[in-house]
């Protein structure tokens, strides 16, 4: 079968090429009457619009391109859910990208998003990544770069996220008034802010209730199970009196609750323990995990908000960047001393 | 700046347009020598070619497109990384899209990747979706599409698919074998074929170890750990008797195992449990939850070479549309009785 072509739609109505195209493209020269002929014979005719080309003319694809580090996370999904229904209710569609945290990955997904003419890009910047140049870039095509989580200063770009100081001073905070007094922190490569952030916010509720900072008891490492399991081992062998962790996200957390248990150490009872971020698992496990919740759908959704204010206003990179801080909450649950009722009758949150 | 076009390359070697453009496109007709001072000055010049108009020209983006309804579901994660693996190797990008398990979403995105030019399409199909329109327009823009997980037959493509009936038979083998009489099945939507062919595997067992089917032990809804609960509620209120239960994913057995330990009663000590799917949170919780395995990252790799090898063959409808059946995996967990070791000594599962 022939594909059917503007050509045909202005033969069949007598008019020119340029006509035809002009009123497919709502071009605002050219009459109601004569668009709403257009249509009905490029429907009877059953003529595929080219959308590319189309794009390619009025420079709006209606495409977003979400570049996040790690699909499986907890943290990013709900973010996604919270972009995706912010814009799809204002006609536009996501694609996304996972960079797996790998610098050479985020470069070539930050290159199929332009190639692929999205209209504007979010993203939260892979922990591998030390050169900018691939988001210098979007900024230089002019196509809008919207920065959430793990944002960088220096690139000068709205940006999203969660005030990470005060989840760390939230988290240490919580411990500290459930009387524990040797607080043990696990971070990671401080290269990232929030990391770092995290790791002030725990020194300074330290130093607000005068306790001491001891640094045997902060330990750095990858994110994993297997880091929280190593960190509680090395406690032990080297005797280190510890009534309280906190893991600067939850696998680490979940590391540590399976090691302490492997020692037949109670938690809460003996240890208590809280994570950061809100995975899902971590309500599910027993003694369910406390944590910080970053709030991650309204993130999603504030990015949405923002791009859409930004993008409408038409001078994106003209004015001074937009910071947008969201506040972490604490999630309170059994490993850090809750007790939970079951069918009417209190049990302890270890039975 | 003014942007350095082709002219300007042109115009610097003497040459035609036409010469740059083919050079740039590695034309046969091409000399090596002239492709190679073409490529010189253009990076003297800092040419950026346009790769939408290039793939237009070559028909080729190096761009994937992956349809699957919920990011969230450890297995399509998993089948994603698995896709990923293979496609990066062989210098693809791969763009996401979620349906969320509707209709409109999936129509949607079909249409975005087909407006993005992505040289093929992988999806597993929403559970909403039972008109397949937007399938059939991928095909007849002879746009190569391969289906996964949940495919559908009638569109003669593709698929790559786990033996869901085997892996509904192990299940409820598994359990029969560890002594159980009286096994619940929990189950979905049997317009999903994957559901049913759980269903009747699960029958089959029972009747080939000679064990009857109680339909009042069968039970439908939609996943979730709600679900769960809500089944062991209503066998607690009619008294019904049962020692097993084979749950058709992971969050339903997740609220199995609560509702249970709500009620007082011991898993795997009074009532086995297993599930289906492999969820990343079943490791974790206590007793860690038995479960089927669908060889996901293994799955994702088998969709990703039978596209490499069906693309290069050129004649992607032309010949009958090959299936591929991968083979479930029992594992086993606490949860249907599996004794671990902690430090060397033995400890009942649900200490």
């Amino acid at each position: 079968m022939k594909k059917v072509t503007i050509h045909d739609i202005a033969r069949e109505l007598n008019v020119t090429f340029s006509t035809v195209a002009r009123a497919l493209n709502d071009h605002p020269a050219i009459s109601v009457a004569t668009k709403e002929a257009v249509r009905e014979v490029a429907k009877k005719l059953n003529y595929q619009q080219n959308k590319v080309a189309s794009s390619l003319r009025s420079g709006r694809s209606n495409v977003i391109g979400v570049m996040v580090p790690n699909l499986a996370a907890n943290f990013f999904n709900s973010t996604i859910l919270g972009i995706e229904k912010v814009m799809n209710e204002n006609g536009y569609s996501i694609l996304l990208y996972q960079s797996g945290e790998s610098f050479s990955h985020e470069t070539k997904g930050i290159e199929t998003f332009m190639q692929s003419r999205v209209e504007g890009i979010f993203a939260s910047v892979a922990m591998e990544t030390t050169d900018f140049s691939h988001y210098e870039d979007i900024k230089k095509n002019d196509i809008p770069l919207l920065l959430f989580d793990r944002a960088v200063e220096e690139l000068g770009v709205p940006t999203v996220r969660i005030d990470d100081y005060r989840g760390g001073f939230l988290a240490a905070e919580h411990l500290i008034k459930h009387n524990c007094k040797n607080i043990v922190h696990i971070s990671a490569n401080l290269d990232v802010k929030s990391f770092r952030e995290r790791l002030q916010g725990y020194k300074d509720a330290l130093n607000h209730y005068n306790l001491p900072i001891n640094e045997d008891l902060i330990f750095y490492g990858k994110p994993s199970i297997e880091l929280g399991r190593r960190c509680i081992e090395q406690l032990y062998n080297t005797n280190e009196a510890f009534d309280g962790v906190f893991a600067f996200e939850d696998y680490t957390a979940l590391g540590v609750m399976q090691q302490l248990k492997s020692h037949g150490v109670n938690v809460p009872e003996q240890v208590k323990v809280i994570g950061f971020a809100n995975e899902a698992f971590g309500a599910y496990i027993s003694p369910s995990l406390s944590t910080i919740d970053q709030q991650s759908v309204l993130m999603g959704e504030e990015v949405a908000r923002l791009f859409l204010k930004l993008h409408k206003s038409q001078n994106f990179y003209t004015s001074i960047p937009e910071q947008i801080v969201l506040e972490p909450l604490l999630v309170e649950r059994e490993s850090s001393g809750l007790t939970v009722f079951i069918n009417q009758s209190p049990i302890s949150s270890t039975q």
